[in-house]
């Protein structure tokens, strides 16, 4: 008899929501709070979406043959070699998540901070999800020793931690924990009987090629569940594609069987058009590096500009490595803010920026931080342009800085930051 | 700390991926077991979905504004008059039927027999199902008063029905409730104060225009979600979408936070283009409405075919009077049946046709029936061809069982039907 859970919405999307209503309201609003990617949909993609609307069978439950193909060698080519039987498509990678967190079941640790979702999946499958706070300077990662004493001390208070999420490289920082981090975690997964779920998402968002983040699944492969998608890498968000690789094994065996059952009693399948269009996404082509390389130069550019303005103010901030996210700390501003605003927490913060500047940013407490921090979450994937011709212009510029509305964006932040803590 | 619930795969969809299989190896199977609608996707919708390729944004979690007015308009020309704001759009019905359950909360009062996947979902959500046995001849609306008995016996002991799933038309019968029955099934769900969740996925699926399924929505307006897709009338179950329609008023609303809150944590938004490509199809253009109509027909002529053969056999079987789906009783052949072939249940009767004759159908016991009976769910939305061409001249044919692939599957039923029953 399960009482239905306190589940709000998810703040991304509601953020995105609230975005569009002042929009048409007519405020001008800067976004930085939606995790949308703001970039036109590849040529070859659309084509092939087109191409394959035909496509009206269920299909399998897992995804098609080929689709699983294309992400088994996506994977191999990023030092994970993969069998297609390996591979579990959604629609999205949310819904992976979540039904690989029934499929473990238990309860589950995730990072402090982390994306928003993981909290609220682990209570809708009846769980409490047990926070573990990250080293600092990498995030997506519990603390390996944190986890251990974490766990250990649930395990006797009488709860069941069967699974870990990691998220790598991070959504809310855009950090990349190292690879002695991500070794020591596997390691701890390993001593506890752990599942690792490591969201692997922004993975090719990675700024400098040489920097590339170290999946767990390298580490602890038979326990370790790796999950992607499109909607990040090709911007693909609205298209609702996702992937799962299983260990190889009989663990992975296993929750391959309860992976598809939930699957086939929750979904079905995956849009088949969309799975067509993604099974070529998978493979790579050039057109579909070149878009990602343009995209990843992009979100770089844009990202470490915003990121300026917030250390520029006085805020503290990690180096951001990956993704277009930052996650800066107001915490030296602490005592100006206060005397200022009356703003004591990232949430009041927060309201001040959108009231006051009309800049959607989400707090910390969102992603499950300390709500008596100053920390907020920026995202840039909303700066990118309005119409499909400046978002095309943003991922062709050599200098997408000098673009006239994302210049504007950042003049905006800047007055905005200025006067705050003025 | 949930145990990992042990869901099984759906058997729809398992016998999907067998039927595949076995046609790989090269087998000639005559599949009666799949859930799918196996006809060609219309035109107009596989040309929306190509233009609305460029639809990237995740875009409002209940779904767009022209897809929810749609809805709301196709709701509207049944007699339920509907607002856009009541209605909320998912990848299928059957992750909203999922996300309803958990919105709903507590145990769940399903019919017997009645789909494979709502026992499942219940399952999933950490609830039991109750299933209580539909009246003779009116599938898909547990009995009204075996409904009470049953909800006063389960508070009784402990437990919290807080739901009620019917299915209007029935999957698995192709029956339709009779008024009476939907009424006094409406009064009882008001006197225990149950929600009803209306699975109405058939209601366009009903072979004479004057016999019309009548909607608990009608009679229960305060308390009763509908929900419906594409996936039968237009035949679209790859492309994965489904709308419900909440309750006006206090129910409604909290009901909706809720689910959008659960939808925006699990699934986040409907593919963009499929969206895009629903809402024209929920308009009814005239070209929607006459390829419905033809589906319908063929659905008719095929069914009520196929069903004569099981009754000429010997069986025992309701009209058909909607779906493609028939559920016919062998009880009558249980002597014959068991001294000629060992056979004493469902399961050992599908198990004999398909191995010994290769037609696939699905025992009652998969739509949770007494596992003892002799009751088999034929379905026929995979007879219409195996190619485009075959099934774009089923839906135009004005005489489908004359065309040589419907007429020989047919003939291959009567052949094993005649043999089984000799």
């Amino acid at each position: 008899m399960p009482e239905p859970p306190a589940v709000t919405m998810s703040a991304t999307l509601a953020a995105d929501e609230a975005l569009a209503r002042r929009r048409r309201a007519g405020e001008h609003v800067v976004s930085l709070a939606s995790g949308e990617i703001g970039l036109p949909v590849l040529p070859g993609l659309r084509e092939r979406l087109g191409a394959a609307a035909d496509r009206n069978a269920y299909g399998p439950v897992a995804g098609s043959a080929g689709l699983r193909t294309a992400a088994a060698g996506y994977w191999g080519r990023r030092s994970l070699p993969t069998d297609p039987d390996q591979v579990v498509c959604g629609p999205g990678s949310k819904p992976l998540l979540f039904a690989l967190l029934l499929a473990v079941g238990g309860d589950v640790v995730i990072p402090a901070p982390s994306w928003v979702s993981y909290a609220a999946q682990a209570r809708l499958t009846g769980a409490e999800p047990l926070a573990v706070p990250t080293p600092p300077g990498e995030g997506g990662v519990p603390d390996p020793d944190a986890l251990r004493a974490a766990v250990a001390k649930a395990r006797a208070a009488g709860r069941d931690p069967r699974c870990v999420v990691v998220t790598v490289p991070d959504n809310p920082t855009g950090t990349i924990p190292s690879r002695g981090t991500v070794r020591r975690l596997a390691e701890a997964a390993r001593d506890l009987d752990l599942v690792v779920v490591s969201d692997e998402i922004y993975t090719d968002l990675v700024f400098d090629p040489a920097d590339r983040a170290h999946s767990p699944a390298l580490e602890a492969p038979e326990r370790t569940v790796v999950t992607t998608g499109l909607s990040k890498n090709l911007a693909l968000g609205g298209w609702r594609i996702g992937v799962a690789r299983l260990p190889d094994g009989p663990l992975g065996r296993k929750l391959g069987t309860r992976l598809t059952g939930i699957a086939s009693q929750i979904w079905s399948s995956t849009p088949a058009p969309v799975q067509e269009a993604a099974a070529w996404a998978f493979a790579e082509p050039p057109e579909v590096v070149g878009y990602a390389a343009a995209g990843r130069r992009l979100h770089q550019a844009v990202a470490r500009a915003v990121a300026r303005r917030f250390t520029d103010t006085g805020a503290l901030l990690a180096p951001v490595r990956a993704t277009c996210y930052l996650y800066p700390d107001f915490e030296p501003l602490r005592e100006p803010l206060a005397d200022k605003w009356g703003v004591r927490d990232g949430d009041a913060l927060t309201e001040l920026l959108a009231d006051r500047y009309g800049i959607g940013l989400l707090p910390g407490s969102a992603f499950g931080d300390d709500p008596n921090a100053l920390r907020v979450r920026a995202a840039t994937g909303r700066l990118y342009g309005e119409t499909r011709t400046e978002r095309q212009a943003a991922l062709d510029a050599p200098e997408p800085l000098r673009l006239p509305w994302i210049r504007a964006a950042l003049e905006r932040i800047d007055a905005a930051l200025g006067d705050l803590a003025r």
